[in-house]
């Protein structure tokens, strides 16, 4: 492996089902060199609505399967996985979650209150507050879990009446108590931005981890020279001119068949500017 | 163990989670001496949007758990576990599922169109349709998968304008078609009834399995000679006078822990006319 080939192995992404693909997103902008192994736990899915045990339990099991197909990091996309996994032991190949570079990304741009979206769980465990006040112990925060929000995403009802009354009484309580930010802190909930800007207002500024969590993982890659290429136009590589990086080979894995997974990924990253989509698809056990 | 006092092992009874409490509210109400033993498999709940193969093997699991219990019947509460549940050996132990006993319900009060409410799951497995052409080939059969009323119950939001405006957009179809008569074609639904009859208007007959269902139970059990203890008034039981039966024991098994189930539980008995519910709860692997 020379340092201008990289680390050609792929970043494993794990959410419980397909909301991850708002950070598989970003991270294929961020990173258009990276394959991506995705894994949605889709036959236990939701995990929004689970106890801690059981949610730490499925992230151990799913981490160590992204693990033994050999991927250089993982990423714990699911926000409900991220709050309650346990700190990992030091080990070789990088981890991430999603709380802290959200809660980052909020104290980036918060004045003074923050209001976290989420799953019961998510909002239950407290995770967001922790983080955020690690980093700023002055900011206010207050949770709201939003238990309609990822049904109404997977029902495809994004621009609806429906969904926007549902937001709208979700949100007023945050809205009452004055929060100038507001964290998305859910992957599917990227979907509803902006729905949920419009019902928030243009004072208040709506945040998405998942651009956050890409940057990251980038800085952290480059920095451990785990990149799968030299950057474009660098690189030193003579099969391939710059300008044309082959396109990588996406791998998603769901735990649950049948062409559900399928229909809604293609819906979902649309919704997050990926078109056209190519990925390969496999059925595993976990 | 004398006719008498009969057969005091437990009914069975399985859900994906705690909407199967309406058809055990049913069989407490028809068969107040019998004892209930519970199994919510919350931790891999809905089984509404997962694939046949998925859900067929959680079933297998969840029956043979409660068969190891030594249950004396096994009721598959869930709509989805019962549509896509292989037909079962013949065994010692009766086995029901919901479907059959809804359909029977329908075909009872249906003049032409019947129309189903129930889970993708449900709704794409065709099974209710089968179940009541069996009965009577003559009637229209339209189903309609209906993915938020689940959400929208646990959430709370039982008579609300969110979820009235939801019920609409997913019965308007229905009613468009002319249909006579709606199937609550998933356990959660009947917690809806009031809302959906209301919606539905006058002239449709808005159908509950669940009483179906324990009626269908207290005549197999009785034809068996199974039941817990001879009817009230009839008992020649010497130790509890007639008219005041010990409370059976119920006791609620769940695959996730956390107090969720028990807060739902209470809601969910108490909307179908169950107050101060008294069972012990078990945390499980299955």
């Amino acid at each position: 492996m020379s340092p201008e080939q990289g680390d050609a192995r792929a970043i494993g992404v794990f959410d419980s089902g397909v909301g991850g693909l708002t950070v598989v997103s970003a991270l294929m902008r961020r990173l258009p060199a990276e394959t991506i192994l995705y894994l949605g736990d889709t036959a236990r899915l939701p995990y929004g609505n689970k106890s801690p045990a059981t949610v730490r339990r499925y992230t151990q099991r799913n981490v160590a399967f992204l693990e033994e197909r050999d991927v250089k990091a993982v990423v714990i996309a699911c926000n409900t996985a991220s709050a309650v996994a346990e700190r990992r032991p030091p080990t070789a190949s990088p981890q991430w979650g999603v709380i802290e570079p959200g809660a980052a990304a909020a104290v980036a741009v918060a004045r003074k209150r923050v209001g976290v979206l989420g799953t019961e769980s998510t909002i239950e465990s407290g995770a967001y507050e922790r983080a955020i006040h690690r980093l700023r112990p002055d900011l206010e925060v207050y949770g709201r879990a939003c238990p309609l929000f990822v049904p109404l995403v997977e029902e495809g009802w994004v621009e609806d009446e429906v969904t926007e009354k549902v937001a709208r009484r979700y949100l007023e309580p945050l809205i009452e108590r004055g929060v100038d930010t507001l964290v998305l802190g859910c992957t599917h909930y990227p979907v509803l931005a902006p729905l949920l800007q419009r019902v928030a207002g243009p004072e208040i500024q709506v945040v998405d981890p998942a651009r956050e969590v890409a940057e990251l993982v980038a800085r952290e890659l480059m920095s451990r020279s785990l990149l799968a290429s030299t950057p474009r136009g660098l690189a030193g590589d003579s099969e391939s001119s710059p300008g044309a990086l082959q396109r990588p080979d996406h791998h998603f894995c769901v735990s649950d068949g049948g062409d559900r997974f399928q229909r809604l990924a293609i819906k979902i990253l649309g919704a997050c500017g990926i078109v056209d989509p190519a990925f390969s698809l496999e059925w595993v056990e976990v």
